[in-house]
């Protein structure tokens, strides 16, 4: 009766939001602090001090009718002109307001600007493993997401496989480093290879492919990584950014998009996506968080907490016996599944009150995803449950 | 290049947004005391006073990671049930937490629920005049919007038309009521009478015809005018709620879907919905606001405000000789343009700094909307030139 394919998207939904559901379930069945609860991308650590400083100055200082009014669907040119400034003071670029469009957090900027890509039938790639969500969002524009296969030994993208996957009908590549859900980041090498290919390929088939940088984890970076800003490598980069996770706000829904006027039809781009934000509902990002993350630019998250709990998970899980990708950033670890069928591991690993996201939720079987926002004496007391499931399967 | 849909759209892009544009613009060349905006409905009255008290109560009370945290898609438990709760006692309804799913705004639930039911080529109805935006909501999933032709007279639905424009692909009939672009009140005796027609054409064609009430405008009526709930007239109906103008919160994009037990389908809805909430890209509606609209279900703007804009602005346009519906709700005023081309009558306004709106944008030409959430001095300041724009048509 309702849309088929809704039904269809509805009964495969989210194991991991499922998960959320059932972590707690559990905590209420068997209190909170005796399930270890690593499925969902939550971040513990609190906002920084600044965001709740910035509100109360907004609220006390500022009218309350342009604060929680409608502004262009855009967003707020002085919001819009801040982050410009600071993107280029951080990477040396060239933006102005008119390239920044205020989103619903990421995952709205990624369905405004797919919205405003794609015609059914266009292809998407991006790596395998990437965030499932990423299918959903392609289709709703009746795209067709195609996943390159993992290198399983680094989890870097699979270059030579992009090069071979690219068609006459490449609207886009998806890229998101930090990764979400491997930890890794994609070096400045890797970056500069991939920009040739997608040159290459735009010159071949005379079409544009525009990269989409999904950077919801830009800011949590471990030991110094260094995380190219992708516009200064590939013309056509579009980046889609979240204050979910650099200021703890995900439930805020607050993020943008950047569209570089180097990007081949910019200027059409940067109306219709602002006609996208409009029609598909979200008509602007959030007015005051909009200010509210204006003043918080060169706010940051407790970077050190998500380290200690990185360190601690890796280096206990590894002692376990466990085989993990040693995360350099986001607050994801992703770890091999002892037996072929992870989603049979996940299970087993719940009677220990263990709930780990199977990789097949990310197009990645054989492995799982463990979140480490969680407190810092989750993962110390979890790691003794990974010590039995380690033994349950021989390790 | 970019989406062929898009292109179209943008290209055909919503007249009152290019206004409101447009009216920024003219502010800025003759001062904006010299400017009568009527172009967007943008609350002119400021949140109430429990708005700031709320959020500053939650910044300062409550555990940040909760306050700015992810929650289930369909919002937090508590603030559901409190919706659930302050509707069954203003209007003997029996629902629960679960027949409300928060959303980003109305135009984010009427996105989430054309996204549930609709298949492509699935038809939805409504009644001209009508927000313009619709038209895209429905195109969004590939379905078709048809308008019921306007009683020009009254502005009342035309039920006859709608009995005769329903067919077996016939999925849904979007409601608005108090209405914009009119100003009207469907009374309670239409809603009766619309419902019988709603289930027979149900029986006849052995189909589900889902009732979609958008109510942004529910608590902005004049005269004790009475609103009726619609759930309890139609066991098919699904109400889209927004706080943006009963609290003047529309940048905060803050709203809910009531889907009721009675429904066809219901827990299937329910289910789809909450997905469909998150594959959009809304993922959950923002969640401070979530918390801050709870604490005032009971609060409201200072309608009285908007009362004496209406009055004045009726009496005044009445008396130089323009022909108006007289509005009972909403804080708009249509107006009967004095020559059938409504858009050469809006340009020539603009020589005399009056933005109205073209009623073709609501699929009505020959019309234009004046939204009266505008400063009283603006109304008494803009009649003088009203009345001179009535001389330049001999009125």
């Amino acid at each position: 009766m309702i849309s088929e394919k809704m039904m269809q998207i509805t009964e495969n939904s989210s194991a991991i939001r499922a998960m959320f559901e059932e972590g707690k379930q559990m905590a209420a069945q068997f209190g909170a602090e005796n399930v270890y609860d690593f499925s969902l991308g939550n971040p513990n650590v609190p906002a920084p001090a600044e965001v709740k400083a910035a509100i109360e100055e907004i609220i006390r200082g500022e009218d309350p009718l342009m604060v929680h009014g409608y502004m262009s669907n855009s967003g707020y040119e002085d919001v819009r002109a801040a982050i410009a400034a600071c993107l280029n003071k951080r990477f040396a670029t060239g933006f102005s307001e008119e390239n920044i469009l205020m989103t619903v957090g990421a995952a709205g900027g990624l369905n405004v600007i797919l919205k405003t890509l794609l015609n059914p039938g266009d292809e998407v790639l991006t790596f395998a493993p990437y965030f499932g969500e990423y299918r959903a969002y392609v289709s709703n524009y009746d795209g067709v997401l195609k996943a390159v296969e993992p290198d399983t030994a680094t989890f870097q993208p699979n270059l030579e496989k992009l090069a071979q996957m690219i068609t006459p009908k490449t609207k886009a590549v998806i890229v998101n480093t930090p990764n979400n859900p491997t930890g890794v980041v994609y070096p400045e090498d890797t970056i500069v290879r991939m920009a040739k290919i997608l040159r290459d390929k735009e010159e071949k088939f005379g079409i544009s492919i525009y990269l989409i940088s999904d950077e919801p984890y830009r800011e949590l970076v471990y030991d110094d990584a260094f995380v190219p800003y992708l516009t200064k490598y590939y013309h056509n980069t579009i980046v889609g950014y979240s204050f979910s996770k650099s200021l703890s706000l995900p439930g805020e829904r607050i993020g943008y998009l950047v569209i570089p006027d180097e990007a081949d039809d910019s200027e059409t781009i940067i109306k219709a996506a602002s006609v996208a934000n409009r029609i598909l509902g979200y008509v602007n990002a959030p007015s005051l968080f909009q200010r509210v993350i204006a003043k918080c630019l060169d706010a940051k998250v407790d970077v050190a907490y998500y380290n200690r709990n990185r360190e601690t998970l890796y280096e206990g899980l590894t002692k376990a016996g466990f085989s993990c990708i040693r995360p350099e950033g986001a607050f994801y670890l992703f770890m091999k599944s002892p037996i072929a069928d992870e989603s049979v591991f996940c299970e087993t690993a719940k009677k220990y009150h263990l709930l780990l996201v199977p990789g097949s939720s990310f197009a990645c079987p054989g492995f799982v995803r463990l979140a480490y926002c969680v407190t810092y004496e989750t993962i110390v007391n979890a790691l003794p449950h990974f010590a039995e499931l380690a033994r349950e399967y021989n390790l």
